[in-house]
């Protein structure tokens, strides 16, 4: 990571959220989307990210646009109901990704594909684990390489939860978000599973998912038998 | 436009492209797309755009990666293919933009919307130009900024090419592209054109659209007849 891939935003004053968020018709309440933390990014900003965050904190922290984000989850949303549920794939292989992404799967009747990503899944036909996406979302970029390669590989469409700290290389359509907390991915996967399905005309536009979002989230294990990746 | 907006790519070699690029899997030969100069940024780069950028010339003018415009120009209308194309509204307010846009959407039967953009078209549904599309092709967000900002209001997916000096605030996927020549608008619009077809079904992959690219050009008058804007 050299010196020109971050960027400063020195000029930016700095606020409090909550003064200067209007949350008018988010997907959430605003406060119920900053206590998620989606908006908490890096310390780290890549250039290509820069058109996302919102503002710098003290201590270095960069602090996405909650607003953009709200808007991608409907995009993305809008992009995703367009396709067979069986041919949509969701990808995940670090831990905390994991559980939000089987439980979006099950609710949206799509794919999960969890844990380690074996080289030819996307783009080897002899793969005994070879499945044929016609988009693939996925939840970090740098840790979910080997996917996005593939599917820019053979050409389908790339949907990634991207942090300030990701490059956008291969991502065809970005979510901006925290994607490493355990809640964020929560509540993101969440979101974007209910607004699939509301555009699907599964729910209608003010009906919730009757999945509660701590479904969606990662249990911690007790400390004695915490797993750590 | 501060100092902070514009990148640097110094480190990047020159090179020239007949010797880098592969032209392999384009979907036009490589020689016919950069004679079109779809290629040819402008000498000023975005932040956001540099992602998309391949070098600088010794002139200083900004070299799109070709085989990204290529392959973005395949997720769009993977996209684009799959809505009604009465829903789908191209639109261009510059001149050079126009036929191609009109060309685009005659062949796809999609929505052309050309000339001066009035406010309230995409927003207004008491206009008496009213048009709710469910996805927006832009061709040059700085001149169709209105718009972006109203399909981004209403919340539509919106497409838009992409010069090295366009934000690329409120664009849900970029075509990287010269959005200024007009050999370069017609180029990319046929090849669109010729995807979304394909996409659909209604060509082969190997199929070519039966409209020329001379056909998508804006022709130049006589000297003494020329329009200037």
């Amino acid at each position: 990571m050299s010196e020109r891939d971050e960027f400063e935003l020195n000029e930016l004053e700095l606020k409090t959220e909550e003064e200067e968020i209007s949350g008018d018709g988010l997907l959430l309440p605003i406060e119920v989307l900053l206590s998620s933390g989606i908006h908490i990014g890096t310390r780290m900003g890549m250039k290509a990210m820069e058109q996302f965050v919102y503002r710098i904190r003290p201590d270095g922290l960069y602090v996405l646009d909650i607003k953009q984000t709200d808007d991608r989850i409907r995009i993305a949303a809008k992009f995703i109901s367009r396709f067979d549920p069986s041919k949509v794939v969701a990808v995940s292989s670090r831990l905390y990704g994991r559980i939000p992404v089987q439980k979006f799967c099950e609710v949206s009747r799509t794919v999960a594909v969890v844990g380690r990503f074996l080289p030819g899944r996307f783009s080897n036909p002899t793969s005994t684990d070879y499945v044929a996406p016609e988009v693939v979302i996925v939840t970090d970029p740098s840790a979910d390489r080997q996917a996005v390669t593939e599917a820019a590989l053979v050409g389908v469409p790339v949907i990634t939860l991207c942090d300030t700290d990701n490059s956008l290389q291969d991502t065809d359509l970005v979510i901006p978000a925290n994607n490493k907390g355990r809640k964020s991915l929560a509540t993101i996967y969440w979101l974007l599973a209910q607004q699939v399905m509301r555009e699907r005309g599964e729910l209608s536009s003010e009906e919730t998912l009757s999945v509660p979002i701590e479904d969606f989230e990662t249990k911690l294990l007790e400390p004695s038998e915490e797993v750590f990746e």
